[in-house]
């Protein structure tokens, strides 16, 4: 028996007594706190504050809060309970930016030219020697292959608590080539603030993205308030082995999962394994996932970014090779998906704006 | 405008002056509250209720409540912020028994004679002509590609939503041969009690099993309090599809991925993203996912339930086919994993146990 627990079996019927009429005046203050709170509240409740602050008054932030009012109103027709409030949101275009490239492109490149002196053999093997002559056309020429080279390349070959490491370092450092700040500055604040709303409206917020799960996941916490377990991405091949008597998992070069298109259905099927009921995109690689999760038989919503600002960010939308977005905006009214035209629905784009 | 926002925006003076009087109010009451209910709460900590009834008193009690009691003691050596307190535990002989067998199998092949009218093919076809004349010698003797023919016949060719439905039904009719109750009652007491103390301690807590991810997503809500997202398990292969203008995922004959053994490591990296400090298990198949919890620098736990109770539940461990516990056993106090003897451990095994 520890000292503690004789303590509390010595404890005197007096005492006893006392400390059963404090815990029962605290549950009477409890509730009489409770109840004047409750009615400030529910005056307070008629001039809310406004928690998506970055949005321009107007139909897309009023359709936004209207959905969350109906799902959370107790009582109402379109209630949904807390545990299936599941938001899923892409990441390129929709949460960060992604020009004049992927970040995870750009990281690739940077790793590439981290790594050159240790491989002379890159000066002669595509697509490595364009890109350290910084010939991006050449690159590009490559094609696909030549993609996955330079992928599994910088991505492969190391531990996942190496390659978190390599991850967390770059965005420690790089910065982005247009607003010369750290990659983690360059997401959309009015896209954070849906985030937080939706969360202190009792949503759990996932991020589904064609992007490399091992690469958001050391950054998605502090950029987007979202915990590893809440990303969804892409994925190589991992493998348990035994370095001396320690067990690590290695990075093979090989893809395991794509998670982009019709990979974004099966990927929240596989981690989430549940319809969500809010799904945020900005291309047609997110199309299937604004259809399966607008095709569930509860209410539901479905928002595009739209690309419109060039002066703050970028512009682009069918005709673009990073985010393209055709079909998905052809679709928009008939499936009654929210187009966000970032240049009249966001006052700011990011934290640093004006 | 909306009415209620009019009705915001007229309140008159008196009356706001009223409202932050009652909000001061109010504070001040659930501060005063507060402070009793603190007191309350520290007095009674001295003398918790058993979190753990079905638990005997002992050391594997001792030891569990002691690892918690650390772990959650802020300012101690070995607190473990909240966010990072992850458990994870198998499922098939740690949480429910896995004897006669599988309860998946079990699944198979009462789907397999459901479905046998419409296959009078599988009269002539192993293993389906053995399971059918309940010859399971002749079901074992098909080997590994029997078991996988088998289980692509019953778990594939349907939707998610439909295999959600059989699986749902089948929990609700099917009953345990030895015990004739429903599977969903065949589960451990005592690790349903330390899945619920794990989360009033601030723990997350996950399935990391070799079953099929949606054999079990469907019950363990309700069985274990672990909602869907928390499992984690053996999947085949998953498409995005359309029928007619409705969007499905099909589930195709195909394995995707094997949660057992190294590869539940590997499934906790891809679905959790950080490691567990806290794993249980009870067969070599969770040897690796010990080693690769209890190799974090932090605090760690590992525990290994052994089945010794013949009269109440089942006893066996080395030469066992389903549940094999060899390696894991030996190693056990090397690696200061905990060997939870059921016999003598546990007060009840089941809830229905006297």
């Amino acid at each position: 028996m520890t000292a503690n627990a004789m303590h509390s079996r010595s404890i005197p019927d007096e005492e006893k007594r006392r400390e059963r009429s404090r815990s029962r005046l605290a549950g009477f203050l409890l509730l009489l706190a409770t109840a004047f709170v409750s009615s400030t509240v529910l005056l307070a409740a008629d001039a809310p504050a406004d928690q998506l602050p970055s949005w321009n008054d107007g139909e897309a932030k009023s359709a936004i809060v209207d959905f969350v009012t109906r799902v959370t109103s107790e009582g109402g027709a379109d209630f949904v309970a807390e545990v299936d409030r599941i938001a899923v949101f892409d990441n390129d275009g929709t949460l960060w930016t992604e020009q004049p490239a992927y970040f995870q492109a750009m990281f690739a490149a940077d790793r590439v030219k981290a790594m050159a002196p240790e491989h002379p053999e890159w000066k002669d093997k595509e697509p490595f020697a364009s890109l350290l002559k910084g010939d991006m056309a050449g690159v590009a020429a490559s094609g696909e292959k030549g993609i996955v080279d330079m992928v599994m390349a910088t991505h492969a070959g190391m531990t996942t608590d190496a390659f978190t490491k390599i991850v967390t370092d770059w965005f420690a450092t790089a910065k982005h080539p247009r607003f010369n700040r750290p990659y983690n500055e360059i997401t959309f604040l009015p896209m954070r603030e849906l985030l937080d709303y939706l969360r202190e409206n009792g949503f759990k917020t996932y991020i589904v993205s064609g992007g490399g799960i091992e690469f958001m996941r050391p950054m998605t916490e502090q950029m987007y308030g979202i915990p590893p377990e809440q990303v969804v991405g892409s994925s190589i091949v991992t493998k348990y082995a035994l370095e001396g008597d320690t067990p690590v998992l290695t990075r093979e070069p090989k893809i395991d999962f794509i998670d982009d298109g019709p990979g974004k259905p099966v990927g929240i099927n596989t981690f989430i394994g549940r319809r969500p009921i809010f799904a945020a995109g900005n291309s047609d690689g997110d199309y299937e996932m604004l259809r399966w999760v607008t095709a569930g038989s509860g209410p539901h919503f479905g928002l595009i970014v739209h690309h419109t600002d060039a002066d703050r960010e970028w512009a682009y939308d069918r005709q673009s090779h990073v985010g393209k977005l055709d079909k998905a905006m052809n679709e928009a009214e008939q499936r009654n998906w929210l187009l966000v035209d970032m240049k009249n629905d966001w006052r700011k784009i990011y934290a640093f704006d004006k």
